[in-house]
């Protein structure tokens, strides 16, 4: 294996802690209920990653088309959302970060691999997700990074797989992708042709999953999945 | 007036500031000295300031075209400039603000104006400087921001103009545009019909200039010129 490519939310970083902010912020800024926010988040959410799943989405809006769906649920300026967002970024805490992310990346990066971040995104920006992976001590591991509104592509298009090949020249055959959710990391991943593990907290041990793919407990598990192969 | 927009770096934010600290990120990042960095950075402004004054810029990729420049100068991956942003956000102090814009957007808010901020971007999404506003405390005087990579136009564009004008269903001779940059914010925001404030810090105190314009020696003077067309 010569690349390993991670997903971020619940990969890396704990998108619920994230979201929580978020609802704090949009409730402040925007003097609306905090339980009606939390729905409109859902709710929004849940299309977005049905659109997705179907490759529905613009991969050109991917990240406008979020912003603006929870708006519109809101009804609220685009703007508040996207100042609530910043807001958020400025207000997470350390706890954002996946225990086991950190010895996850490091261990890859000790087995002289390529690592990339191949990240979808939702209601904020790529950057922002870079900015919280540099702030929690994440991004000196990464060697490149992939959002969906800065390459206009997304999870699971193939497209997205293949630029951290492209970048440093690997095959599919010799690059595993990781992440939690099944349709956008996994099958994208598997239909690229990578290898791939899927993080599913309720498996209790690494099982295989046909011929290229891993189910694994934790992220930090893919050590030993990359050990396995050789 | 109904509504004013304001360009950012050199208006409410001190670019200086936010160079000097990206300067140091990619020096430290890509391990190269960093009076070549400072060098580079400077080459690559200048280049895009060209470009955009004579319009050849491509408004759909504002950003990646000015880092694009810059990594190719300094011979890195963007990844390495992408990264530095991050950093440089992360380690910007209060100092970064431009004595006055405080005192400038909170004198307009208080007119029972609208404001607007209309930002072209260089090395740095946005979304960065978006959240440079919220963490000084200038984002809270915002209705709306305008960056160019976010609507894929940029100043001296006459789009780029228009977009707080119908955002808030105001006619040009109804907004005033304050900006340092001659060509991209006063020249730009005359010709799209608006009434434009140049800050020069050379000017000793508020002259006319044309039949809508004006120059002032400092961002806070918009509210004397504002007052003063009543």
């Amino acid at each position: 294996m010569k690349l390993v490519s991670f997903d971020v939310w619940n990969t890396l970083l704990d998108i619920s802690v994230m979201l929580d902010e978020l609802a704090v912020s949009i409730a402040k800024i925007g003097g609306i209920c905090i339980i009606d926010v939390v729905d409109a988040i859902m709710t929004a959410r849940n299309e977005v990653k049905r659109r997705r799943r179907n490759l529905e989405g613009d991969p050109d809006r991917a990240l406008e088309e979020s912003i603006e769906l929870l708006a519109d649920i809101l009804d609220v300026r685009p703007e508040v959302v996207r100042r609530a967002t910043a807001m958020a970024v400025l207000n997470v805490e350390e706890g954002i970060v996946i225990p086991g992310a950190e010895e996850a990346l490091r261990g890859v990066k000790e087995m002289g691999m390529k690592v990339s971040v191949t990240g979808n995104v939702m209601f904020w920006p790529g950057s922002y997700t870079r900015l919280l992976l540099e702030r929690f001590g994440l991004l000196r591991y990464v060697d490149v990074t992939f959002f969906s509104d800065e390459v206009r592509a997304y999870k699971p298009m193939r497209e997205m797989f293949e630029m951290p090949l492209r970048e440093f020249g690997v095959k599919a055959g010799e690059a595993m992708h990781v992440g939690d959710t099944y349709a956008e990391d996994f099958e994208g991943a598997i239909n690229a042709g990578m290898w791939a593990a899927w993080i599913n907290p309720d498996a209790k041990e690494i099982r295989k999953r046909g011929e290229r793919g891993f189910e694994i407990p934790s992220v930090d598990r893919v050590v030993d999945v990359l050990k396995s192969i050789g």
